[in-house]
């Protein structure tokens, strides 16, 4: 005999066990869910795509971190890094027979062989969702509400949708003469929270052409609070003759009133105008997410609005709003604020098997309570009752259907609440 | 500028529009709600493996075509090329954790490069389900049960499950002692449905030491048929003596038991002597699953039971059952059978918006619709109504809601049917 092989995942990549596959099933169902509910549409794509159609997309480290080799036929071959650039191939491909506007979600795992040490794994599930072929604030708006949704079916309580529009601080900056400058004002302004406003105006006066004024006045804006209305007013007030900033403004004004319109509880989409978000690519209004009691773990929902999604491929402008779960993060967040049970089945009750000749009674019992919608799993060996007590807790059913003999020669059934102990017969 | 990148997905992978997204989508959710029901718990493994995990397991023909390459750090991985063999590594590596019996559920894409010509795809799903570390004939008699349940939730009325046990063969091989050939013998029957019974008894004649009565006794065997209670009294005359087939002979007969006792409609799970399998590994129970309505696409779900799943990584001997849903193949069965609608959307409803200020009206209605748990799209742009029409016409929507100056200010809206054109007035 030969030796064994031993059994071992990749470093980076993991098993999903049901304990923590299930949270992640719900998880993505109500994702899905969501946006079924808004009239987004499911699309697919391949894992495995031309390496032209991935690379010199992202930036060179995502390169680097691609999965990229040789296929059987000689073709330069890549693992999709992440849902945006496939999405964009796919867009440009199939425009024309799907129209627009298109809304799309797509979930799936992405690769990137990232350094480990961090915690990353270089294994991961995306969820994104998109509507494209509008520059309606409709869309803007509605990609707000989805986020906000998602969040609230998910069974979280306490977070924040943090909303800004590019527009408004490129207002400012024209105003300052600064609009070239505008990509390194951002991704000074978007670490704010890591390295407090000290420092955001230290990295801003590295700018070049940068002054102390013009530092302060971008970190007034940054520093502007209050209600969405007052936010709105204050920003009317100190940005309003600018026709760029104005555009931002109006929308903040539709989305205010759109969560009156829908009846969304008063903080939990707020308009802030020091969300900057890293990425050069958006164009209007940004978002990210954050819950209450966990800040520290950032943002578990963002996005924002685009210019062209898929101008590489094709030269057809299609503008678009999306925006991207961040499961993983989510499903960590989920355990450690208790919305996780930790049960390895979906199933609630199981039903035992006394002896032999009770098979058929416990797997008619079965079908009886699967057709009434109950998920039930079947003891398949007549084992000691303890042993089967034992696996139904471990697995965490809730209830155990025991049936004896002497249960079924009265035609009853014993039912067990694995919870609290209580047992009564039933027939 | 630089020139556009074409946007193509590489030969043998495609891209899922919504409206074969959407039905792939509710196969599944219907295979997953099945499995779940009988207490099947999810699992995932890495889409990566160790090479020496993957190959090696199937045949030569898969190894070649299994997509294998040096990651970052130079390790030899391969993406897995089905979801049997990445659940024995799991398996030997988690079941001490897990416990048993262990009944799982897992799919998702899988890759291997095979020729197109055939009309195969390179990328597919699979689905399969399993419950492991059980000898008993419950196990077995589930699994069918759950074959079951997935085709007529899946709405198909006319199909059949066709059961068989490799014991039964087995057991008349001993008593002809052609046990050895038994290999030959299953590789010669399997090709009985394509190549009709005169053929097969030339190919089995080739087998060394098998006489022409071998032969007609193995095809007589094979050509059992009538009622599941008169193939196992059939059988029992035939080779009760035989303690092997006895074993398969009595699982066939608990088998029977169980489809009167929760009530399967007969002829839907039949006893059929004559199913191979041409898959060396199984040991027990065999079946597949044929459409009466497309019997030319052959078994859209198949699968038996195994002595031993994970032996190549582990000591611990995992005896089991399952079985694999052909996901593609069902989905095309679907098409054919007009079972598929050609929707492009989840969502029932499109709400119209008629002028920029109907816009938070529309998304009130949407989103009192949506509380009531209705899909709902609200239209982003204030286009003519007949373009907002047709988009809801080509997406698949049944409901539109027309709300125009006058119904707002009277509190009122337009429900329009789509299908059959009629109109009227809420509010």
């Amino acid at each position: 005999m030969s030796d064994l092989i031993q059994p071992r995942t990749l470093k980076g990549f993991r098993d999903f066990l049901p304990q923590t596959a299930i949270p992640r099933e719900a998880l993505i169902a109500t994702a899905v869910d969501v946006c079924r509910r808004y009239g987004y549409s499911p699309i697919d794509t391949p894992v495995l795509e031309y390496a032209e159609i991935l690379l010199g997309k992202g930036s060179d480290e995502t390169d680097k971190q691609t999965y990229r080799f040789t296929d059987h036929g000689g073709r330069d071959v890549a693992m999709r890094f992440d849902l945006t650039v496939p999405f964009a191939r796919f867009a440009a491909q199939h425009i024309g027979e799907l129209g627009t506007p298109f809304k799309r979600y797509h979930t799936g795992p992405v690769w990137r062989g990232e350094n480990t040490q961090r915690g990353r794994y270089r294994e991961f599930v995306q969820f994104d969702f998109d509507m494209i072929g509008t520059e309606s604030t409709m869309a803007d708006v509605e990609t707000i509400l989805v986020a906000h949704d998602v969040f609230t079916a998910l069974g979280f309580e306490r977070f924040s949708v943090r909303v800004n529009d590019r527009r408004v601080l490129n207002g400012l900056l024209e105003q300052l003469e600064l609009r070239p400058r505008a990509v390194e004002v951002l991704r000074s302004l978007d670490k704010l929270p890591k390295i407090g406003p000290e420092a955001v105006r230290t990295a801003l006066l590295g700018i070049d052409g940068l002054s102390e004024s013009d530092a302060d006045a971008i970190l007034d804006l940054a520093r502007i609070s209050g209600t969405n209305r007052e936010i709105v007013a204050q920003l009317g007030q100190m940005l309003g003759d600018n026709a760029t900033a104005r555009a931002g403004i109006d929308a903040f004004s539709e989305l205010a009133d759109a969560l009156e319109a829908v009846g969304v509880p008063k903080g939990r989409v707020r308009i802030d105008p020091s969300i900057a978000r890293g990425l050069d690519y958006y164009t209007g209004m940004v978002f990210e997410t954050f819950l209450d009691d966990l800040p520290e773990i950032g943002s578990c929902c963002s996005g924002g609005r685009y210019a062209d999604l898929a101008s590489l491929y094709t030269k057809q402008r299609l503008p678009g709003v999306g925006g991207s779960l961040g499961v993983d993060r989510l499903l960590a967040a989920m355990e450690d604020l208790g919305l996780v049970d930790g049960r390895s089945t979906w199933a609630p009750v199981l039903v035992t098997l006394f002896d032999e000749e009770g098979r058929a009674d416990s797997l008619r019992i079965a079908a009886e309570l699967r057709g009434a919608g109950i998920g039930v799993e079947v003891y398949p060996e007549a084992k000691r009752l303890g042993t089967q007590l034992k696996y139904a807790d471990r697995r965490g059913h809730r209830i155990a259907v025991i049936a004896g003999p002497e249960e079924r020669s009265a035609g009853t059934a014993q039912v067990k609440d694995l919870v609290s102990g209580a047992a009564h017969t039933v027939g």
